[in-house]
């Protein structure tokens, strides 16, 4: 009980931190990524930064496990916590927690079922998309075969991926921007999975709702 | 109240100007597009008109929102309507209370849910998709290494995109088209799963009806 | 009642002729597109066969018209036989009812519901894709840019897109073969959303019932 | 009553000899397609092992069959057993009984239902996944005209048919390769149908659930 209260303490006080360390990463790993023709200082300062932010959840991540005096068995049961410490762009799967807590802060009612669903899942799929399209950009910008070439194509490639259209007039060529692209498929196509089919019932059930309210006489 | 029954009148008055705009905005824009061979006078004729079907959903839009008395709130609670208004491409998301409405006049009974949102997606997804495949031909026709060069094509990649086969022989190289081509899998996708969804479950209905009717010695 | 007798009876009658005169049609369309290099004795003869079929469905039509006394409403009422009189390939559809008299004949238990919906639309999409590469395959043969050269490239396209995979590796490029392709993409991808959602479901049921059958101690 | 405890008994026995020679096989073929270049004692040993694999999967198929006293109804009553006898690559469908077996008797407590068929279905298409991949990669990696030149293209080729993404920028293009593809499509399709179904509906429950846990003051 105690170490559950020292937990939820830890959490609470480094809520902000961690929000504001993810966005560095991830504005960090951006600008990496997109400019990549940028002079000196900026390179090295985008890796620092990155490095930092990669510290601060390395703490986090140290903290809780000694408050949980759970030993070894912690990887295991916060699996998804050890994930996105080895992968930190993967971070935007936590960002409905933190969405929650703004909306309930600023004293706002919380959603109906479907449109909580469509509104993290939507957020989720949108910075996992735009994470990935990063990461293939990066491996597949200098491939000597690549059909990747500008950040918009990447970014195309990740649009038709995730709707599993799949054109294929680009696609990544390299060993690691190709297992990027698996796992964009896995982790995206559940997301979008579970967007389409709320939203799907929710067309369903407004159909539905309509044709109750209205007497035919109506 | 007295707001609400004005809101209301308003509504009734202007429902059949509207739908005559949008549907002089939609016949004007495909003018345009699919006869950009035509003379002079024909461009010119089709820009006007999309122009004054514009101001029609603006001057609607503008009076709505002064008798809802809501000030700039209204741009949020009405949001689809706020949407509609900046990319008027979309209003055939609202053919659907159009369609409702003409049936209910002639006395017609309303369909099964089913049928009902068969028949509205069906319908919504063939107006988005001739509405998409206009707006793709339009950007990409003139592109110097385009794929997309009649309108059957952008019709054949329509078609394709909606139904997430997604075969690639031909796709959107423009940005602009690219992000269409974005939107189209968006809208389209959510429509075409209500459709599949509520046909498959239909279907279901069906066979377990026959069962129960027909007893095993019918 | 005298009527509804009258169209029972001649329906039980007609039942053998009809698939009689289906599988008929359906064979003298294969032979018609896959020998195409047959000489002349054949392709007049399959032509022929086909054409008597197509009199077999006109007079079923005509009679079933007439004993239902409805006048022009039958042609919507019945909307279903209409379009198979008109493209007799998509009578493969009827096959369910055929399928399930047979059983019932030969006093077979009706099937569980997952079961019998996997079968029949399992089926109906056999046929159905059969006939539209074959369709496809007769418009796409004499193409000159064409990429579907032989029947095995057809059913093989005809795969691809049922499985709304789409390679894209070959795909039809004549206006009709398009056509064709969307009604398949259509047809198809709705009952093979039936087969593939009740075999899910079942296989969830399978492990519900696992799980109640054997208590954790088993 | 005795012949049911004698093949409970058998199977029993044979559980762990039947992985094995699984294990056998899929890991034979696996050295036999990917090592192609190996000097020859390695190939005849790999098929020596295949072939032995096999004598005993026929061997217990035969003793189960005389067990079971049903004469030819055997064949059709355990199909799946006929169908995994020829084709020995399917075996791994039945790794969802090893899996439940073995977490039974280390007393682990068994997982929910969606956790459950994620986990089974998950494991069934990625052994099923490699296998096709391998199937395909041996088919094709000889044809004059293939897109598949390594194993990588064929692992990347099968990813993106099970997410039916279809890219097409690697394709089978022997009719040995594509039946094998259908195949793949079929039952992967089906599998992965259920994970993404399962696993929507359990992210569904999950939000359905925090609302009821914690009320809007919490």
């Amino acid at each position: 009980m105690d170490d559950d209260t020292r937990t939820t303490r830890w959490e609470r006080r480094t809520e902000l931190p961690l929000v504001v360390a993810s966005a560095l990463f991830f504005v960090s790993y951006a600008i990496r990524v997109l400019g990549h023709a940028l002079p000196e200082p900026w390179p090295s300062a985008c890796v620092a930064a990155m490095l930092a932010a990669w510290a601060v959840f390395a703490v986090d991540y140290a903290v809780r496990w000694r408050l949980s005096s759970q030993g070894p068995r912690f990887v295991r049961t916060h699996w998804l916590d050890t994930v996105v410490l080895i992968l930190p762009l993967l971070r935007p799967l936590r960002v409905v927690k933190v969405y929650e807590t703004v909306q309930r802060r600023r004293g706002r009612p919380r959603l109906a079922l479907h449109a909580r669903v469509i509104t993290y899942a939507g957020l989720a799929v949108s910075l996992l998309g735009f994470a990935g399209a990063l990461a293939v950009f990066q491996q597949e910008r200098t491939a000597p075969d690549a059909t990747i070439h500008t950040f918009g194509d990447a970014v195309w490639w990740t649009c038709a991926t995730l709707a599993t259209v799949g054109y294929g007039d680009v696609a990544p060529v390299t060993p690691v921007g190709r297992l990027i692209a698996v796992g964009l498929m896995a982790c995206g196509l559940a997301l979008l999975g579970a967007v389409t089919g709320s939203f799907s019932s929710w067309l369903l059930q407004v159909f539905a709702d309509e044709g109750n309210e209205k007497p035919p006489g109506g």
